[in-house]
């Protein structure tokens, strides 16, 4: 069984409110190394078979026009990640 | 300038109403090669200076307390990402 994995941030220039929240909350709770926050999201896309370049492809269409919203976001990354569910 | 990437995602016995939806829009879509999709988060921490082994055991810390919710959530990975950065 394949998986591929997609990556969705908010694009730069974008208000973030999650990220604020959490940047906002990490150094009341003692984490003053972050200067910075911004949330976005990860997609596992889960494929019967092994993750072809075709099913690569159709994940980067689907990641443009089904997982993000291309005017607040930007995909990130695109990527195989059969080798972590074979590592379970 | 240094960043640290939190991969946050569902447990898998925990149900994912999110990615449920998803998964059930890729078909009507067109895109057919997936079995299931599961949906979590993606967080950017920046920081002023290098990513050391302090900061990235600081993000560590905060991703298990402060990131994620580990009665339904696994942290699946914290990494330096600062040549993303470096990168644009």
């Amino acid at each position: 069984m394949g998986r591929v994995v997609v990556d969705v941030m908010p694009k730069p220039e974008i208000l973030d409110p999650q990220g604020k929240a959490v940047a906002g909350a990490l150094p009341r709770l003692g984490f003053t190394q972050f200067s910075s926050v911004r949330q976005g999201k990860r997609f596992e896309l889960e494929v019967d078979g092994p993750v072809t370049a075709e099913v690569l492809a159709a994940a980067r269409e689907a990641a443009e026009h089904v997982l993000s919203n291309p005017i607040i976001e930007d995909v990130v990354t695109v990527f195989d990640a059969s080798d972590d569910v074979a590592a379970g």
